[in-house]
C-alpha cells in the first residue's frame, strides 16, 4: 500500500514530468534530473532514519532474497560459519539461502513453539566465530516483531527489516547491515534497499558477479548498471511524504495506536483470536483466526464487499491476515475493527 | 521513451487500477489481478516474437549486468570456455564479467577497428570446446548492429538484445538464450527479460544463490520472490501497443525508415559524419560527429530549445548520439533531420 499523496504526485507527472517532456520512467539515469531525485531520496532517508556517514545507503535489485546471498557472500567465506536467529518464515528462509552459501547455523529456533515466540535471549547459542548475526525484525506471516535490538556478541548485526522499515526509529550504529525489500514500507516492488557500515564493504569472496559486491554498488553511487528509476524516484516520494506526517516518532505512535487498538478488539473477543506471545506480536501484520474456520469464507467475502481488501491469511498459515503497514490509515484500522464486531454479532 | 499511449494507460490507472482501489504498484504479486497481468504479457510477448513453447520466458530483474554473470553461472563452469564477440562497449562488459567467472575468450574482437565495423565471420576463431557463444546484437554506444544472426557452429547461441528486442521479427530457434534490460525498447527500468531454450535450464554451477538460477526462476513463474509487478505491468502494456501497432514486422519498417532518413542526411553532408561501416550500422543508435566540434555544445543547446532531448553522446565517445528506439515516432526523426539541416546551414 502507498499513501495516496504520492499516488497522487505520481499521476500528475505523468506524460510530463515537471516540464521536462517527459515521464521519470523515461529519464536518463546519468541525467541531472534524475540525479537529483536519488540524492534527494538519500538524503531524505538518511534524514529520516538518522544514518551515519560511516554507513553507505544503496538502492539495489533483486529483493530480499537476493541480499540472503549476498550478505553471505560479502561478509563469510565458504568455510565460514554464520548465526541465523529463525523465529518464522523468512528468518527460515534467509538461513536456508545462507546455507547454500556458508556455514549458516541456528543461534536460536522458534519453530517448536510454531513461531509464537521468540526465544529468550538467554537461551540462544550463538557462536563467537560467527562472520554475523542475522535476523529478522519482522515476521509478516507469523505476525512475529521483535521490540527490541538483539545484543550480536561482537559480531555485525544483521537485519532483514523489508517488513517493517520506516516504521519507528532505528538504532542505526547497532547494525552492520540492514536490507530491505521496497514492497512494504518504502515503494514499488523492485527497489532493494541497503544499509552497510562502511568498514564492512569490500570484504566480498572473490569470483562472485560483480552485481553482488556491496562495494561495488558503493563505488558506482548505486549505479553500476541502470537502476530502477522509476521505483526509486517514488521511494523518494515516499520519504517526503514521512517527513511531512512528521517523521518516525510520529510514524511509530501511529503504527503503536493501530496494532494496539486491533489486538485489543482480537483479545477482547471470543470469536478472534491471535497465538502470538504479546511481547512480540507484530505491530504491521495482525494474523488472527475465527473460532470457527467454516466461517472463513462468508467473512473474506462481506469483508470484501466492505472495501476492506487483502485479509486473507498468507497460504501456509490460513486463517486472517491485516497488514497495518504506514500506509494504512488509522480509518482503515476502525473500519476494520467495527466490520470485525459487526461480523460476530451476526454470527452470534 | 515509451509510447505516449502507454504511459496514458499507466496515468489513468492512478490511484484506483480497473476499480480495484488500489494501484498495480500495490496489488498482491500472488493475486488474481496481477496474475492475470502477467500471463497477458508473457502470451503478447510469445505472439509478437513467435516464441515456441520450449522456449521459458522470464521476467527478472539485475538488468543487463546481472545477466552478463547469470549466463556464465548457469552454461558454463569455472574451468568451461565461452566464446564471445567484443564489437564494442556492452560485449566488452560482457565478456569482462564472464572472465570472473569462467574461461572466457574473444571468438572475434573488433577492438582494432575503434569498434566501427563487425569483424567477417571468416575470420572469428570459435573454440570448438566453448559451452556457448555470447554477442550483443546492438551496441549503443558505437551504434553497431548485427543485421544477421551468427553462425554458433553448434554451441548455444547467447544473445543480449536489451537495445534491440522487439525492433524486427527475431527467428527465436536459432538462440539458446536471449536476455534484454528492459530500458530501452520494454519498459521502465529495473526489469529484465529471458528467454531461454528449456534444456538450457537446470544446468546452474553448485553454490550459486538461487536468485541466480534460471531453472528456480522458471519453476517459480519468475515468482521466487516478489517480482517488480509495476514495471512487469507496463512492459505489458507496450506489447499490447506493439501490436496495436501491426507487429514487429510494422516496427521493422517503420525502424529502418527512420535509421535510413537519418544516415541519408548525415552522409549527404560534409558536416555531419557516422564512422560506422554501413553494413553493420545500428538501426536504434546513430552515433555522429560535426565537423568541428567546437560547435558541440551550440548544437546541444539548440537542439535541446527545439525539444530534441538526449543527443549528446555517450561520455565515452563524445559527439551526439541519436536514439530512435520504438517509441520514437518517425516525426521526431524529420525533426531532427529538420534541425541539422537548419544548424548546419546557420554555421555555414
Amino acid at each position: 500500500m502507498l499513501p495516496l499523496p504520492v499516488l497522487e504526485r505520481v499521476r500528475e507527472a505523468l506524460p510530463d514530468w515537471d516540464g521536462s517532456g517527459m515521464s521519470v520512467m523515461e529519464v536518463s539515469h546519468r541525467g541531472r534530473a534524475f540525479r537529483q531525485v536519488a540524492e534527494r531520496a538519500e538524503a531524505d532517508l538518511r534524514e529520516l532514519l538518522a544514518i551515519p556517514d560511516d554507513y553507505a545507503v544503496l538502492f539495489l535489485q533483486g529483493g530480499a532474497t537476493l541480499q540472503f546471498a549476498m550478505v553471505a557472500l560479502n561478509l563469510a567465506e565458504q568455510h565460514s560459519v554464520a548465526d541465523y536467529l529463525r523465529t518464522g518464515a523468512w528468518s527460515k528462509k534467509a538461513h536456508a539461502e545462507a546455507g547454500r552459501l556458508c556455514r549458516a547455523r541456528l543461534a536460536a529456533d522458534a519453530s517448536a513453539n510454531g513461531y509464537t515466540r521468540i526465544p529468550p535471549s538467554a537461551d540462544w547459542a550463538p557462536d563467537p566465530r560467527a562472520r554475523y548475526l542475522h535476523y529478522t525484525t519482522n515476521e509478516t506471516i507469523g505476525g512475529v516483531e521483535f521490540a527490541f535490538v538483539p545484543e550480536a556478541g561482537g559480531v555485525p548485526l544483521v537485519a532483514d527489516m523489508s517488513s517493517d522499515i520506516l516504521s519507528r526509529p532505528i538504532d542505526i550504529p547497532r547494525f552492520g547491515i540492514i536490507y530491505a525489500g521496497a514492497q512494504k514500507n518504502i515503494g514499488p516492488a523492485g527497489l532493494t534497499l541497503v544499509i552497510a557500515r562502511r568498514d564492512l564493504l569490500g570484504r566480498a569472496r572473490a569470483g562472485i558477479p560483480s552485481m553482488l559486491d556491496y562495494q561495488a554498488h558503493a563505488d558506482a553511487g548505486s549505479m553500476l548498471n541502470t537502476p530502477p528509476t522509476f521505483a526509486w524516484h517514488v521511494a523518494g516520494l515516499v520519504f517526503q511524504w514521512l517527513k511531512e506526517e512528521g517523521g518516525l516518532t510520529a510514524m511509530a505512535e501511529r503504527n503503536r495506536r493501530k496494532a494496539h487498538k486491533l489486538y485489543a478488539a482480537i483479545d477482547g473477543s471470543s470469536f478472534y483470536s491471535n497465538a502470538v506471545d504479546p511481547a512480540c506480536r507484530s505491530r504491521m501484520n495482525v494474523p488472527f483466526v475465527l473460532a470457527d474456520p467454516a466461517l472463513d469464507a462468508r467473512f473474506l467475502e462481506q469483508a470484501d464487499t466492505a472495501g476492506l481488501a487483502n485479509l486473507k491469511g498468507h497460504r501456509s498459515a490460513g486463517g486472517m491476515r491485516a497488514s497495518l503497514y504506514n500506509a494504512m490509515p488509522e480509518a482503515g484500522v476502525d473500519a476494520l475493527i467495527d466490520f470485525m464486531r459487526d461480523f460476530e454479532t451476526q454470527c452470534a
